[in-house]
């Protein structure tokens, strides 16, 4: 299966495309979508959902998984935070693909087995499941690829669900 | 002009199409769009978007102009709101419309003259503005022709200050 994960941020979205089944997977291609403060917001949020929407027809994920962000410093930033990722999903619902949610919690505990992990573990981790040999830049996309291992393992845990052999 | 007001939520979002140059203007349409939550994020974001899009294309307002709705109760409902503002946003900008934001005091202050007026007293200014016979239903939609009440007279004030009659 080929999952993209998106890390959703109005300035800085990190995305990444992994293949893989399971814990494991290997890195198809990874970046960031940048928009600037100085352009105008509905300009802003077209560029990170038509971006989102470009990658999937380049990248052919069967699912994405996005971080849920609520986690912020205050209203106003959860607000600006919301937007971005509300633009990025119509991205990959406009392509019709299932959208899955994870929190940060989640993705940290899956890659690292602690959900409370610090971000350079959660680089570290993400470095050995893809077996790189650099940290990803920026350090978005490597939380949007910990994004797409948490749902590349939690998809592993429902399919052995499913076959009874868990 | 037509312009058209949009008050963003993620279970009902209002919507209004007005006409008109400055503080009156007549009413071309209005409603809500309403989403579930038992439905799955992306999907309830995906119909906000398609709803504006497919209004716009509908009704054809020169500008659109949305609710800033930042002053949410807690972090995650303004992450909810903001996800679903997004998907409105990026709904306008899909059809190549300007989004202009405006805050609840703005709006209030417009229609009332007072940025702290009452939801009734806003409703109230509305049905005189636009001289209808009855309150708009749902009150997302009153407020939408509020906002786009607002994008109105904020229009004309600029005009006059370019033109230097003001």
């Amino acid at each position: 299966m080929i999952v993209m994960g998106i890390d959703p941020g109005l300035g800085v979205s990190g995305w990444a495309v992994v293949i893989g089944e399971g814990e494991a997977g290997a890195l198809l291609a990874s970046g960031a979508i940048r928009t600037k403060p100085s352009d105008d917001m509905a300009d802003r949020l077209l560029a990170i959902c038509n971006t989102v929407r470009d990658l999937v027809g380049t990248h052919h994920p069967d699912e994405v998984a996005i971080e849920d962000v609520f986690l912020a410093k205050d209203a106003r930033a959860a607000f600006a935070l919301g937007q971005a990722r509300g633009a990025a999903m119509v991205g990959a619902a406009l392509q019709g693909l299932p959208v899955h949610s994870y929190t940060a919690l989640q993705v940290k505990k899956s890659v690292t087995g602690n959900g409370h992990a610090s971000k350079e573990q959660v680089s570290y981790m993400v470095i050995r499941l893809l077996d790189l040999k650099e940290p990803l830049h920026p350090a978005d996309s490597s939380d949007a690829a910990a994004i797409a291992l948490c749902h590349l393992a939690r998809c592993k845990d429902v399919m052995q669900v499913v076959g009874g052999r868990a």
